[in-house]
């Protein structure tokens, strides 16, 4: 018979067991960072009905969508009604109006799942990839507090992840427009143009950004440019400092003020909520394309790793669900891609694989103890205590080489000998050490030691555990 | 503009947050369960290449494979080159063959994700749920033994998952065969047929199904089928019982002697591995309609619950990936569907609402404190325990009752009084108590008061939190 090449498609990350156990360790800190503040679960599914996922977006997203067909769909013809979530953001807004009468608001809700987007096949780019989203949803009203709060969250998330040090840089996108008006680009329209070039600032650079925004569509005066460079060059040291720049800047039309008093809001609760400033920066660069956002507006970058680009970002925006409801539900959310992150990490050399989640091996020494062994393993899992039980016989030494292998810290060993005055042989595959414990107390004595593994630092490449390969 | 119906697709779970935290902890408990043996955790991608996920599914299940087409690919016409999975062991084969030598043998995974299927839209019928599977993947060879392990496996799981008394029921393919064959049907073929039709007892009752064995295509004789039908009636009080009726079978030919050999060893095995006898039986009713079982099978039922069916089934198979690599893989895994059993569960009444995972809301009693109340947020939350902190002003009778509406079962109340005092107030939404703290001891009480309220048995229907509705 012919074989089919095993494969996946180009595009998804998938991992031997021991990098998921810390793939899997990562969600679990940016979820339990989540929980910290309040945040609730919800989970949607990865199937939309296309007409409903695909209201407002443009031909640039729809180009990325995958859509979806049953067997019995494809054959009668006709365009999908299915299509898989591309972001996590519209689903929420569908799921938000669809159940708004059972939820509480301000709904504060975490979302930690796959989407998929029919990227062009490219190193680091990911068509199926984990997104870690928080967003708060107010009816009719959401305080800019809730802005500040998720610089606190995104500041626990990423203490907690350990990559090293990073900062979490907010700008305003209505402060922005309001200095556009200010420098004479009135039309919303032409901002969002300027606010697109200055986007490109980081991959462009200066020169061809100048060039764009002086050309024929836009064709901004050299001073105006001038000023405008002037702002966005700008990126606060601290606290003080970005207050101060806030009072020095011109409250000359509407969108300056709302945004200068916005922004000072968010700004000055940081410290309130227990943000170190050093992990902090008000960014008047940060633009985000998107025209989406209307306030606020966040990116977060490793200080170590600038190459990585922001690791998590988002912002705040006008009306969540008006494609689906007439409630005005103003909302403000950030974004992980975990996927691209921890692929990120691991290219950085900032995270290795995990440990294994199995914490001890009963060794079958002599076969004629299996119902021993059995018991011994039964005990241990009894005690909380992950364990497997080698259950084919073999040379004790392949055993051991197995469990070495595999990342299995301790291996437990009885024979006749051990058997008859009632201890166990524990045996350390880290230290490679041996010792005996009595067998009412091998449960107490394991627990110290895993205990002291688990504590032990593993280095970023995972050295303290074998490599599996 | 006009506005789209916020909708799903039929067929799909989705749940509030409190009934989404319920559905998690049951995921969490049955991982826990998955761990405590040993397994470790892979995750696959949901899109495969269909050219590699259907090499050889039959016309039955390709009518149920959703197709995915990015829009380009669409446009372009011509047959989808990508598929959903629509179960987890075709994935798992793929992923043996693909990484079979950075792997360990034997390879315990488990994998809990969610699979699509085009099923009819019908009540309980999901198109996109969670599967939670484990299996063990042997090299050339697999012993028996860990079929009787995963006995253990499901009474671990279900034991956890806390759902009333339930029975893992086994019976042995081969067996099946074996006796088929000394009853005079040696075609594989025509065995097939019998066995699929012994699948059919329960739903379709004895005279159906003796109809369908005398019937024209397979034109059983009718001492045949007494004999079948007293061998099928079989289920085992206890593994006495059972191995004493394994002896009285005849051992006539070679599939008979493997099979009953087989069953003896898991039987045996299923009292050493610590699991009582009343969770256990030998039922040889159970015939699993599927080919690709070959030695032992599973159902798990709960016994107050018979009209849930198989909550968890699985079985033993001779070759996980032929279509992939000319390794030979033996293995054997079982499937818990945990969309469907969480609905079930919450249709018999046996599972309500999760707890909130928001332990404490801050209120905001007075305005002017605000910073004092962000200040607790914090000290609390850098304590582990997940807070709440209310950021917009209002009534702080409006603040309780959105606290025990959204299920939080502490607020924390400081006025200028506390303040001045050092003090806070804490109320205890769930008794409608309230009492005061020192402040510096607020953590420390918090704690024991939250360890007490998650100890506090959560009814069925989840009333000792308020209903989210």
């Amino acid at each position: 018979m012919s074989l089919t090449k095993p494969r996946t498609m180009p595009g998804v990350l998938e991992l031997l067991p021991l990098d998921q156990i810390a793939f899997m360790e990562m969600l679990d800190s940016i979820r339990a960072g989540f929980e910290r503040y309040g945040f609730l679960p919800i989970e949607t599914p990865a199937i939309e009905l296309s007409h409903v996922l695909l209201t407002k977006t443009g031909g640039e997203t729809e180009r990325q969508v995958y859509f979806v067909q049953s067997t019995g769909s494809l054959n009668k013809g006709g365009d999908p009604e299915l299509a898989l979530r591309f972001d996590l953001t519209v689903p929420l807004a569908r799921y938000v109006a669809e159940h708004e009468h059972q939820l509480n608001f301000p709904f504060r809700r975490y979302q930690m799942q796959r989407v998929y987007r029919g990227e062009s096949a490219q190193r680091g780019r990911f068509r199926e990839f984990y997104q870690c989203d928080v967003d708060v949803i107010g009816k009719d009203s959401l305080s800019p507090r809730f802005d500040a709060e998720l610089v606190a969250v995104i500041y626990q998330v990423f203490q907690a992840l350990k990559v090293g040090p990073f900062q979490v840089r907010v700008n305003h996108r209505m402060l922005m427009r309001g200095l556009l008006e200010h420098l004479g680009v009135a039309d919303a329209e032409m901002q969002t143009l300027v606010l697109r070039e200055v986007d490109k600032l980081d991959k462009r650079g200066v020169d061809h950004v100048r060039q764009s925004l002086a050309g024929g569509e836009i064709g901004l005066g050299a001073a105006a440019i001038d000023q405008l460079f002037d702002f966005v060059g700008f990126r606060s040291a601290n606290v003080d400092e970005a207050l101060a720049k806030l009072e020095a800047l011109p409250d000359s039309n509407a969108a300056l003020q709302q945004g200068i008093s916005e922004l000072r809001e968010v700004i000055t609760l940081v410290r309130a909520f227990g943000v170190p400033e050093s992990f902090f920066a008000w960014d008047c660069a940060i633009a985000r394309g998107l025209d989406y956002y209307t306030g606020t507006v966040y990116e977060t970058v490793l200080t170590e790793h600038p190459e990585i680009g922001s690791v998590c970002s988002g912002g705040r925006y006008e009306n969540l669900a008006s494609n689906y409801t007439k409630s005005k539900l103003p909302g403000v959310g950030i974004s992980i891609g975990a996927t691209r992150l921890y692929w990120q990490l691991r290219e950085a050399g900032l995270i290795g694989s995990g440990r294994s989640s199995v914490a001890v091996l009963v060794t079958q020494m002599d076969p004629a103890l299996f119902a021993e062994y059995a018991e011994l393993a039964a005990l241990l899992r009894g005690a909380g205590i992950n364990t497997e039980l080698q259950l084919e016989s073999g040379k004790l030494g392949k055993q051991l080489k197995y469990a070495d292998k595999a990342g299995i810290p301790f291996a437990v060993i009885v024979g006749p000998d051990e058997l008859a005055k009632g201890v166990v042989q524990v045996k350390d595959l880290q230290r490679q050490e041996q010792f005996e414990v009595a067998r009412d107390e091998l449960v107490a004595s394991l627990r110290v030691e895993i205990e002291q593994f688990r504590a032990m630092p593993l280095g970023p490449l995972g050295e303290s555990a074998s490599e599996q390969s």
